[in-house]
């Protein structure tokens, strides 16, 4: 059951000095995984001849295929096409084909291809190679042994138009893993990743057929399991098993056994029971209202939001009597209350969630600290408040805490689920 | 010259598995190119205690300073420390401090800290350490003969943190080089990536002592000048030079000369005049108040916001009359400027911004495609409204892409700049 083992190696200056993030490796991690081909190490190095060539020598040894990416670009600081020739002592040898499908590229813009795009055909000798259908650089592949090594440029579209078009259907078939993978997602919230863990464990009894990994994120923690084997129904059981102990560790913070946010499962849920929406928010600042208006089709269920900043804006526009405000704070539980049942009546909707907190880094005092949040959702007939001390891990993580804690809540409501139940952090 | 030399190493099976983007590497390179340190590798491994250790291993020769970050967690897949240990032949020391801080971090969220959350006080013995100030793990040192080997937790706010409050304060103590750099930003909106790039070019004239990079997003082009060189005065005259051709091919669209969101540049200029603001937004679903109130003490400036997404909310919030919009549909100039009027007046503040657009996927109509948008700007005595095609390039990138522009005709007003003036795909 050996599994292919991969390597990636991504050239670029750029990607070594912080101008851009390296998106590559995590595409082609993806796609490989589909084919059942794991990835053991990503190399980035610089636009140097020497760098490449010693991170291409040190990957071939124990890979059985090493994809590159980078560095085939026409300009004078595009290095790798003579680092591999440089590597495997060959010289370059000018491919008509590849000279012809530049010209073509540049007249196809109204443009003539100058000496600089031609040496684009230039390929080291004993490679194969495969037309780009986006750009000029082709593709390249050596045989090493049996090792496949390819070189792909590294523009994400035509890397990865190269990737579909030419790298995958070799791989499936010259290396496609007899080992069958089957992939799924689970996410929570209001759970911890160590309370999780504690619950779940990492699956070692089950490993290495399964495993599981934890990402968690200031919205919750979300879970991908996978399973491998050669017979796919065994898989499938095995992942039964394990999703039946995470399902029973997450308990109600399970909201979804799939790779879902929360927003879009409110939505499943609200077309569902065909009910509508309000938001009213202060500290999230407009953050609940933007989440729930990322869901394509949310005019249908999402009707009205308020960003109430100001103490008059809630007295105005959702009816936050002065008084309370005064008695009490604007960050306290009766505000929150009274902004969710506020954006309701105003609204007309069926529900309407309500966020008030102080998200900082000032506003706080030691009696209502940075990250206290009260969060409101008014159903018919009944509202529920909930407290949190999200702490003081900044302004933005605070902002999308105190979504998800709302978010949550008013999914509870639309499940059924007891609304105090799972919950960061929380106070009361 | 000799120039510190660093490598990054970041462990995770999820990014090796297409699961997660690592941003960990471009962050941490950009920083230390700050300190005039370049790197020259870059290094993912799964969690796995044999690749981790060989990854290090591999990367000590050669190098000033590692940095590995992930695998610091409190989950059984976390090994770091482990392969740490292991490759330098120690056992774990408990750390009392350690271990109280993390009682401190459970007991201030009103929970008891559990063994496996008090075991990230157990370091490798000789490895120096410093508290995390938001999780568990704490940052770690290994000197390995010059070699600076620091090892922090991979969850990016909290390698930022330890970064900044402690490796980068030691690096440029122990490590700066005698190459002098300078880093310059500077910010677009309203005009595109080619076209900047017509007018500037490369620099390649100014190449290697000055380099430009360019990085397009949504909301706009940023810009990142650098220079390095022996002499600061030198460096600093030629990234004058550079910076006059920057401003001279931006003209009006550039908007800071530091890397600064338009919404916090907005901050700056409201609370300079002493101004207020509102949003009323349709497409953009919250996001421009969402972006606003990013910005620390938003609510000195920023009142109130509405998310109208139904047409009753239109009239019954911002008292955009029926009339007008079934005359012109909710998706026309008349509505935008009556969105940004009304928000003004009930808001009662001194500007208003107003977006109402088809962010797509579906929605749109012939004769009003998707990405189409009107934005509107309301101040005192006058409201400007502009229309643009934002395209098809989905509904987020059309969300963002709105705010922009909204922002940026605000930005325009403030600044007493022509506000018809750049702008993307504008048709009036």
């Amino acid at each position: 059951m050996s599994v292919a083992c991969c390597r990636i190696i991504t050239v670029g200056d750029e990607l070594l000095n912080g101008i851009r993030v390296d998106t590559n490796t995590a595409w082609l991690a993806e796609q490989l995984s589909g084919l059942g081909i794991g990835v053991d190490r990503a190399v980035s190095v610089g636009d140097d001849e020497t760098a490449i060539r010693a991170a291409v020598e040190d990957t071939l040894d124990g890979a059985d295929i090493v994809i590159l990416s980078g560095g085939l670009g026409p300009t004078q600081d595009d290095r790798t096409k003579q680092a591999l020739a440089g590597l495997f002592r060959v010289g370059m040898k000018r491919q008509p084909e590849v000279e012809e499908a530049v010209r073509l590229f540049f007249s196809a813009r109204g443009r003539e291809a100058t000496q600089v795009n031609l040496d684009q055909a230039l390929v080291p000798e004993g490679f194969e190679w495969h037309a780009n259908p986006l750009g000029t650089a082709p593709g390249m592949l050596k045989r090493h042994g049996d090792v496949l090594l390819f070189s792909l440029p590294g523009v994400p579209d035509e890397m990865k138009a190269l990737y579909e078009g030419w790298v995958a259907p070799l791989l499936a078939e010259e290396r496609g893993g007899q080992l069958v993978y089957e992939r799924r997602w689970y996410r929570t919230t209001g759970i911890g990743e160590s309370d999780l863990f504690d619950r779940i464990g990492g699956l070692e009894d089950m490993a290495p057929e399964v495993s599981l990994a934890y990402l968690p994120a200031p919205e919750g923690v979300a879970l991908y399991l996978r399973g491998r084997g050669s017979d796919p129904e065994e898989i499938g059981s095995r992942l039964d098993e394990a999703e039946a102990r995470i399902r029973d560790a997450a308990g109600s913070c399970l909201y979804a056994c799939e790779n879902l946010e929360i927003a879009e499962h409110i939505a499943r849920l609200l077309l569902e029971r065909g009910e509508t929406l309000a938001a009213a928010e202060s500290c999230t600042g407009g953050q609940i209202a933007h989440s729930l208006t990322n869901v394509p089709g949310a005019s249908r269920w999402f009707m009205r939001g308020w960003v109430t900043y100001s103490n008059e804006a809630k007295e105005e526009e959702l009816g936050v009597p002065v008084s309370v405000i005064m008695e009490h704070g604007a960050v306290s539980e009766p505000v929150a209350c009274a902004m969710a049942e506020g954006a309701r009546k105003n609204a007309g909707t069926d529900w309407a969630v309500a966020v008030t907190g102080i998200a900082g880094p000032t506003g706080g005092t030691e009696e209502k600290p940075v990250g206290l949040t009260f969060v409101a959702c008014a159903g018919q007939g009944e509202t529920v408040v909930r407290q949190y001390h999200l702490g003081e891990g900044g302004r933005m993580r605070n902002k999308t805490r105190s979504m998800a804690v709302a978010l949550d809540l008013l999914r509870r409501m639309l499940e059924d689920i007891d609304p105090h139940e799972g919950g960061w952090e929380v106070h009361r």
